[in-house]
């Protein structure tokens, strides 16, 4: 990787996007250039692209506006074949002629252009980072393409929070060159990339979009949050990355045509890619909920409603065997409310009741201390039986994680959970994010976010046999 | 208290909630009662109500459905005046005359109740949580009225989380005798309380409620969370506390002409809470957005026109003061992108220079990193440096706070955030919210979330105008 535009100025992005680049630990070389010479962050500088003693495979040009033009034109006579333009400047300040003549200059020598107004790249299994935050995500499966930097930035650190990570992550800028469909069409066929999550203000080649989209649809699901729905949001696009929004409600139309699984928020985004890593799909949309708590079960059937779900009527042959071992004052009904009288065994012998039921597509879960042996806190308690007790609480997690597992994967039918993990800090949250990402599961922490995730399954899977 | 169906089985009820009570560091005295007597937790039990030595404030009941009412005419006859029963059982399983029997017994005692099928109660001014679930929430000015008691639970996790607190918290179970109105008429007098948060999911005595509501409002602001939207929510709601949901457009007619702030999710309303804890209200619906992200800028966009805000065209004045020190790329319009040029000193004249103009009622600031100094994580750095650098962020966030802070006093207007916090993990996280949260100021995670908060804070104030 060449990095033009290095500096040793801490404030400025040419220091600190080739600081992430070598602290990401990237295993390549790294060639920084500048016409100053010296060294940086233990790398020489070369004075012009030309000095570099090999051919890179990336450029990173973070020069300013006036100067990318030469300094891609440097690129392509070297033979580097693919660029990442920080630089911002251009078509969203109104310059598109500028815009269009690093574009021209770039296939004239065979370059592909990923930005201009680009916050990076990255790609985990490279454990490459040239990007402006020093955000480092481990290895996972979702590739994230936005027009915005700030928002992969956001989707990164949410994935890492919970315990995920992801495969590539492309800031596309102003998209001068390569466009949202172009990396699309590459995440279709990349082997780490499962779930492919997806940033878009407007798209510039529609009906390319539309053929890239329908593909890769039947094989990934595509999630996307749309920036600029309103008159205001579409003029804030407009000088951001000169993004021509059009009509939303054509572009629903395409959605709904090509599969796409259209977001409402960066929230809705994680929740859905999170859902396709860890969850079969249903086979309809006939959910039964099963509640550990009241309250949790009413908002979770609003939701379920509000998202298109069916919350099924118990048959007769469920709620008879519920009977026999539920407390005495059940509700009898969908959702099932364990009233605070099922605990251990039994908890597991709910879900398992009601997943065999052939009326039942899948099941959303409200609470997992049921699972849990009952457990003392004290607000004055010390160090170490708080270790001890979490060591406890992190331990009947993992095992009741493993028998949901078990049982989703029996019965082939989605277990989506809706609980606060039982933790007894926000560090231990982290550990058990960690703890269950790694056994391929995920937990969502509000009701309407299972009831979002499970529909978001269900219509998906509608496309899927559509096809 | 007197704590009457004490236990000493761990798994029971009778002992964890009484544990609850005694671990919470009540200072009061504790009277469990069990026919069987002994020792609880180092308390004596008392074989009855009536060898008391003295007369308690107040009954925790949790013994069978069967025997509550004996239990409370014991408790009337001792002379207690108030009593919460924990017991399940009653109108929501279809058993209304067992249920009217206790209030009945009660009522002519000069005795009221909380309950039945309620979780228990908090007061933490007092230290008092026998509540199910062991959390201990700190003083604070949230009080919350429930009709679920799991709902309360996740209110108070995420209120702890954002750093926050609760005056009082009440699970009303299903309201046999006291209703959410006369909680609500409660909360209005109470000096600890500056937040009613109440989660509904019915409404029995629709007038009173009514009245009540519309003379909290025009003093104190009241959210309300509604369960049982949907048919099938609807049917949930009887089954759970026996409410009757009612129309759901009618309600809505109810909240509008009661200033009840009404929301959707558990998300919104702690984010409304703490938006009325921290923030003064807007005089009207004019909002500047300030973005360190062009992305986040647009989805804020979106989210203040979804709201009902309006994104205000900048003035001369405020742009051309602007073009001054931003970066000549900058998009000279609302929202202001930070273009990744602005950094400490100047970003707090961004905030400066829009709040003061006229046409701005207040801003939303998406993005803090701006104002610190800029950092280089690795991802082997190890504990000593990252815990450096973490106190470097903290000071600067701690700084950074105030600043916004005192500019929003002084322009009387609310500066709303929208940011994560710049952590390096989930611990660190929630050391940051509580430093946020001991200035009396909060930090909301996403765009929408900060828009949304705004929102309501603008149409409270226009409520209390209107009035």
């Amino acid at each position: 990787v060449t990095f033009i535009g290095a500096s040793t100025d801490p404030t400025k992005w040419g220091f600190r996007i080739l600081a992430n680049l070598v602290d990401g630990g990237y295993r390549g070389k790294i060639y920084p250039v500048n016409p100053k010479g010296g060294e940086i962050l233990g790398w020489p500088v070369f004075t012009s692209v030309s000095d570099i003693p090999e051919t890179p495979d990336m450029a990173m040009i973070t020069v300013p506006p006036q100067q990318v033009s030469t300094i891609i034109e440097e690129c392509t006579a070297k033979g580097i074949q693919s660029g990442v333009v920080v630089t911002a400047g251009f078509a969203e300040t109104g310059d598109e002629k500028l815009e269009q003549e690093l574009v021209d200059i770039a296939r004239k020598g065979g370059m592909v252009l990923v930005g201009p107004n680009s916050q990076g790249i990255v790609n985990t299994k490279h454990k490459l980072y040239p990007q402006m935050p020093p955000i480092f995500a481990p290895e996972g499966h979702v590739a994230i393409v936005s027009q915005s930097g700030n928002i992969i930035s956001t989707i990164t650190r949410q994935l890492i929070t919970r315990g995920f990570g992801c495969s590539k992550c492309i800031s596309s800028g102003n998209e001068a060159d390569l466009h949202t469909e172009d990396y699309i069409e590459y995440f279709a066929n990349d082997p780490q990339t499962k779930v492919i999550a997806s940033y878009v203000e407007g798209v510039k080649d529609g009906s390319r979009f539309i053929e890239v989209a329908r593909e890769t649809s039947r094989r990934k699901p595509i999630i996307l949050l749309k920036g600029g729905e309103s008159d205001a949001g579409v003029k804030a696009v407009k000088s951001h990355t000169a993004a021509l929004a059009g009509s939303d409600a054509v572009l629903q139309a395409i959605f709904k045509q090509t599969g796409i699984i259209r977001v409402n928020t960066i929230y809705e985004m994680i929740d859905s890619a999170l859902a396709f890593l860890c969850h079969p799909l249903p086979q309809g949309r006939r959910v039964g909920i099963i509640a550990a708590g009241g309250g949790w079960g009413v908002l979770a059937t609003d939701a379920c409603v509000k998202a298109g779900l069916n919350v099924v009527e118990l048959p007769p042959a469920t709620t008879e065997e519920l009977n026999s071992f539920m407390p005495a004052w059940w509700s009898r009904g969908n959702p099932i409310d364990l009233v605070a009288g099922i605990f251990g065994e039994d908890y597991f012998k709910v879900i398992e009741t009601v997943m065999k039921s052939p009326v039942i597509d899948g099941i959303i879960l409200l609470g997992m201390m049921p699972a849990l042996r009952p457990i003392r806190v004290t607000p004055t308690m010390n160090e170490e039986d708080k270790k001890r007790m979490q060591d406890d609480i992190d331990t009947g997690i993992t095992v009741a994680f493993d028998r949901i597992a078990e049982i989703s994967k029996i019965y082939k039918k989605p277990v989506v959970i809706g609980s606060e993990l039982p933790a007894l800090s926000e560090d231990f949250t982290q550990q058990l994010n960690k703890t269950v990402a790694a056994k391929n599961y995920c937990c969502f922490n509000m009701p309407h976010e299972a009831a979002t995730a499970f529909a978001t399954l269900a219509r998906y899977g509608e496309y899927l046999k559509q096809r």
